[in-house]
């Protein structure tokens, strides 16, 4: 069985939470820690040398890191990543995206937020991610105005990837209220067949 | 024929070039300055909403973006990415590690003494990106210390994703002299057939 090494309100870990949900995996989940360091320790590491959560133990003692890594692997062959060459490289496109230009803007203020409780403490850095994260969502506004997911009119791991931490964007300081095409997604990303809440 | 949007000087572009040299498919090279905003104009963002190069056109106008994206797309059925669906996860494991820990600390160092010519005037944020741009060096000499290259023991897009801003590093204010795997490994990259110098 999957072993999944995670936090289960990182969207980073509810990615491969929700993705095994959704093709009826069973696996086993193991609390991390991060504020206590516990994927640092020289035991994690040998699980992810690079010391992050997620973690998929795939087999015994064998181990794959990076959420939109671990999500292409789990999806191969399934409905959840389209066959054809372009689209699947269409579905990576929005997930380097979502690692480059999302992730680091809203999921990091929301953890500097949350987590830490530093909106005072960290309020520069945030006041500079801010202008970025909105700039990301404004890109997936553009895109969603005009299709009803990300890649082939179809849901997939693209979608859960954008998903995992827009939709608790409010958490980290960004009002979605002021898009249209972003809030109706995420209910048709909140209706597809078993769903699960993060947490 | 392709098209290829970039900048010869920038890792991300270089990335596309490399790989379409190896692949020996022809292509056509538009040369985007990012100093002039080349990115960000509205005719430019019709090819990638998110303002960044390299954009790929791979039919008249149809576009590709995300350079680790890009290059999932030209390599898919050739020996630069493998069959295998976990040795598949694995080279993008890397690639999205790539994105994450190694670009915006190494590549933006870089840029911002390099582009901006802002060493001074970046120093703080200089600073912070040091030890994290060495932590993910860090990362790849423990893992080249028992593997010759990053996937299956093979070269791959997976090498060249982080080939590209390793090999260029010192520009970015970082020296590999302290490393032995990672140097040896830049070699063998050289060394490969039809490997052309970033430029």
């Amino acid at each position: 069985m999957y072993k999944v090494y995670g936090d289960v309100y990182s969207g980073n870990c509810y990615k491969v939470k929700l993705l095994l949900h959704q093709l009826a995996k069973p696996y086993q989940w193991i609390d991390i820690d991060i504020l206590k360091q516990e994927s640092r320790t020289s035991e994690f590491l040998t699980k992810n040398p690079n010391g992050k959560i997620p973690v998929l133990e795939y087999a015994e003692g064998r181990y794959l890191f990076e959420s939109n890594a671990i999500m292409y692997f789990l999806s191969n062959g399934t409905n959840f990543l389209p066959i054809d060459t372009l689209e699947c490289a269409q579905v990576l496109q929005w997930l380097f995206f979502e690692q480059y230009s999302h992730e680091p803007n809203i999921a990091t203020s929301r953890y500097l937020i949350r987590y830490l409780n530093g909106a005072e403490k960290y309020k520069e850095v945030l006041a500079e991610k801010r202008p970025r994260g909105y700039a990301a969502l404004d890109v997936m506004e553009r895109h969603l105005t005009k299709h009803p997911f990300f890649v082939g009119d179809k849901y997939s791991i693209a979608d859960i990837g954008l998903y995992a931490y827009t939709h608790v964007a409010d958490e980290g300081g960004f009002d979605l209220s002021k898009y249209s095409a972003i809030p109706a997604w995420l209910e048709r990303v909140k209706s597809q067949p078993n769903y699960i809440e993060m947490g």
